[in-house]
């Protein structure tokens, strides 16, 4: 038996007990006559004491051989510690050893194992495994747990049955960045990993399954941006006989649930917005709410002036940044030059200082008096004191901008608090949206998403103005959901089909099995999917997914640590009937 | 709001409520001015009347047009049954309808949504989302996320943290049979699809998550037998500073908790055997326990007479059949036909009647005496009654085939009682076993399962002797787990590759990461994997998987419902830099 208690377990109450322990060493203080060493294992740190006049001889020697991470087992007597550390909950304690053995020697890691540690990120994923003793991913890892337990927990009391969908499964011409997998029994062909199970848990609720979910993994071959990851898991659900409302209803359970039990607060407020709205308000279709700097439009208030830049503009928008009067000149200089980087893209930036007292002074002075500036004041909602930040240009565009800047500056301004929660729907989410690259309308959630009913009739007239029966759960800014209700019929899947220019016989070739399945009894239904690492991290508080994955990949997809992928074998190749052609 | 209960829920106590019900029609029986429709959903059947006096004519019309399978709503008051049906748990009142809404017709489906369906394999496989519209593949995937939740809360109670590790792997030489898929970002190469996390669980050992598991897809692309599937589930477990008793203890813990669970049995006998015992007494190394019928071994008795077929065998082998005294002449021949048959592959087959009066009628009377016979008896444990079926030949194979007969035999005798479960832990097994193909030694389990120490130096001298820390988890004839102790240091890794046949630089250039994770602070660690497929069925009592998958692949590793593997476009594979060698 290699320990009779965890590194994390022992209290005053043990005092006199003889144990066995196991674990890292993690910190050696060796003052000769006698050797400190804590231990570590995933539980906690418990402080070894080896003392000349109590610890026999050898074990002495031994220890003072101890390097860190070394992997040691010992046996002694749990004694009170002099001087109590009331940081760790084994703080009181230490373990006058007795016995010692060395179960593995390692060398010197590469990075110290502490929670603040000096290894990079290259160095620490290509040892991953060691990264992974440090508290904050350790921790990470097992809080994931703990969520996809709860998310488990909650969903199966709700009825919801967690059925395994298959991942090798068919490629489709509109998932281009599909992963595919040669078939060595089926010569030529290929078997495509799921981006998601969308299908299939359709099928389930054809297969009258009625509420099914289920945490899985899903793969997307696409350029990865910082915090994107290959392969990805989602918490994907689906359920029969439901409107949107039904949805949301579930799903606002689950995340009041999810927050109230891992962070101990009450959602009290949901709140709902249209993609329109979110737009117009935020520019953005997840918007933060937890802090305001909410859009305010002046086309009617700042154009027909002299100002031509203004009056050239389809949208002159504005947010007002609290407290931003008393911005220097050099500051205000700074933030023009950050909305003017390339990954913001706006030309410039009018501003107006609303000051203590009541007066404006703004930088387009020339051309608006204090009066039309009070008007951009009362439309942003600033208050004395406020800067207003002033972006014009097309629409789409410029709201993206100010979007960007209003959630740069939170950030700067402590606005995006991390342990607070404020989740919001975003729904009526356009049906298509216009592909520029391939000059044709794209589904802009699935293919299988319904259009709202009294919108059909524009399809034909005006593609781009119908709205679907979809929504995104947005939680501090982040997209952790989204689904939709889908359709449910043949005659509505085929001409939906039809206008993503689909002609009859590839959409029977690609999803002919699913119209098929339409045509058999299916019942209304809908779903969901959340993005399980994303909502992790957030609801752990961080930014950043990557120490919510044990083992994840880099910016090429490269998983550093084992070196994949990598060259595979000729005659594997020819087995699987390929060959390399590069 | 589709509905207000399901048809599963209602009962004497709703009578007078107004509910609103959705599902499918299961049947119709149209009496004219009556019509009654069993309504079906996930959760069970509620009876519909549509009565000429009590439902409005256009609703009565309607209900007219019902067909099987149909989706629909209705709006009704629940009534008392006039007949009452036991059989279901709302068979005491029925359901008068006012309104009718038709969600979606159906077309009359290929088969009978029935218990009993009349649809073969190949078309419910066709039509699988119809399939799981039938209870006994729905009620196998209901029962499949029920053990796969115990499981879950069982190992997280007992500390274990669920982690996910990634799909998307390396290829190895040793894995032969891997899925490999193309990277389009990174040239040339592939990633593998893991037929196991066995390196990634390690990993988590080295990097001190202590207590591992994850149920998780794992892949093997090779030849289908009957009930394989090319993608399969695992329960995947892992441990730190363990032997293999704390692992045996452990997982006993989950079989007993699982089958009081979910059968309310207690298991108060969980044996262990030895390899070497298992195949001595059973001739297989996943004996059914369940019943008797163990091998009697007759070199000792029945050589050395005038039996030239014995006396030129390696092994004379029997078990004695209970009742098979009474067997005719003709059933005999017909059991040695079965031996014969080559998927058995006997050349014949021995036998001696031991009769209820004690006296002994064989096969072979002419070399064998009574009292001959009787030591036959006393070996194989025969009672009067019994008959004593002897085979012989080289060792490894007569074991095969007389475990066959013993299957086949206790399968007739209605032995194999599923509802009956008898665990068994088979231990010790061969570090490593010769490959006739290969003309070499390969690790039975795999490379990184630990030698038992005190066979280590016959490594060298008869590698075959060389006893692993490795056991299997048999339940009823079926191996349902297995794992082992595992190497946690550096040079006896190597050791192990270079036996089986790895120079130093292939060891290196393909676990060369694992190799180093053991140089920085290995601990000592073993587990474990459950093939849970097989474990569920088994639990439902079933010998197939395929009803507790929900979308399984037939014997050439197809989907025949979405049909995949398919074709892929040549610009797809271009972008991929492969392309087609047939």
């Amino acid at each position: 038996m290699y320990r009779s208690h965890s590194c994390g377990e022992l209290r005053t109450s043990d005092i006199n007990k003889e144990v066995t322990l196991s674990g890292w060493v993690q910190k050696v203080r060796d003052k000769g006559f006698m050797i400190w060493v804590d231990l570590r294992d995933r539980y906690g740190i418990t402080q070894l004491i080896f003392d000349e006049e109590r610890t026999p001889l050898n074990v002495m020697e031994n220890a003072k051989t101890l390097g860190r991470e070394f992997v040691i087992q010992v046996k002694g007597t749990v004694i009170e510690r002099e001087s109590k550390n009331p940081n760790i909950p084994t703080g009181d304690i230490e373990i006058l050893v007795q016995e010692l053995q060395v179960l593995n020697k390692a060398l010197v890691p590469p990075f110290t194992i502490e929670d603040e540690t000096d290894g990079g990120e290259d160095i620490r994923m290509k040892y991953r495994y060691l990264d992974i003793r440090r508290n904050p991913v350790k921790d990470s890892l097992m809080f994931r747990h703990q969520v996809a337990m709860k998310v488990r927990n909650y969903l199966s009391e709700a009825d919801f049955i967690e059925v395994e969908t298959p991942y090798l499964i068919k490629s489709t011409p509109e998932g281009a960045r599909d992963f595919v997998v040669p078939s060595r029994m089926n010569e030529g062909q290929f078997y495509a990993l799921p981006q998601s199970p969308q299908t299939f848990k359709q099928l389930l609720m054809v297969g009258g399954m009625d509420k099914y979910f289920q945490i899985v993994k899903c793969f997307r071959d696409e350029d990865l941006r910082a915090d994107r990851q290959p392969e990805f898991t989602q918490i994907d659900c689906e359920m029969a006989f439901v409107e949107q409302e039904d949805i949301l209803t579930i799903f606002e359970g689950l995340t009041r649930h999810l927050i109230k039990d891992i962070k101990g607060q009450d959602i009290t407020d949901f709140p709902r917005m249209t993609y329109d709205e979110a737009m117009k308000t935020y520019g953005n279709d997840k918007p933060d709410i937890r802090f305001g700097m909410r859009f305010g439009e002046l086309n009617e208030v700042a154009k027909h002036k002299e100002f031509k830049v203004f009056n050239d503009a389809e949208l002159v928008v504005a947010i007002a940044v609290p407290g931003g009067a008393s911005y220097t000149r050099k500051e205000i200089d700074k933030l023009i030059d950050w909305v003017k980087r390339p990954q913001v893209g706006a030309l410039g930036m009018v501003y107006a200082k609303y000051n203590e007292d009541g007066s404006f002074k703004s930088s387009v002075d020339k051309f608006y008096d204090q009066s039309d500036l009070s008007k951009w004041a009362e439309i942003t909602e600033a208050k004395p004191g406020d800067l207003i930040c002033v972006l014009s240009g097309q629409e789409n565009k410029v709201r993206g901008q100010l979007s960007a800047l209003r959630m740069e500056l939170a950030e700067r301004l402590g606005l995006r608090n991390p342990e607070e929660f404020a989740p919001l729907w975003v729904v009526d989410f356009p049906l298509l949206e216009w592909d520029e690259d391939t000059e044709r309308y794209h589904a802009m959630h699935h293919p299988f998403t319904s259009p709202k009913p009294e919108d059909i009739p524009l399809l034909d007239t005006k593609p781009g103005d119908v709205r679907a029966n979809a929504y995104d759960l947005v939680l501090n800014g982040n997209e952790i959901g989204g689904g939709s209700i889908r359709i449910h019929d043949k005659e509505t899947q085929a001409l939906m089909f039809d206008h993503l220019g689909f002609t009859p016989e590839e959409a029977k070739e690609q999803f002919g099995f699913l119209m098929d399945a339409f045509q058999y009894g299916a019942p209304p239904h809908g779903g969901i999917a959340f993005g399980f690492d994303r909502l992790v991290a957030i609801l752990g508080g961080q930014e950043t997914i990557r120490d919510f994955i044990a083992f994840p990949k880099n910016n090429s997809g490269r998983d550093v640590m084992i070196d994949a992928p990598a060259n595979i074998d000729t005659e594997q190749l020819k087995e699987l009937n390929i060959k390399l052609d590069l």
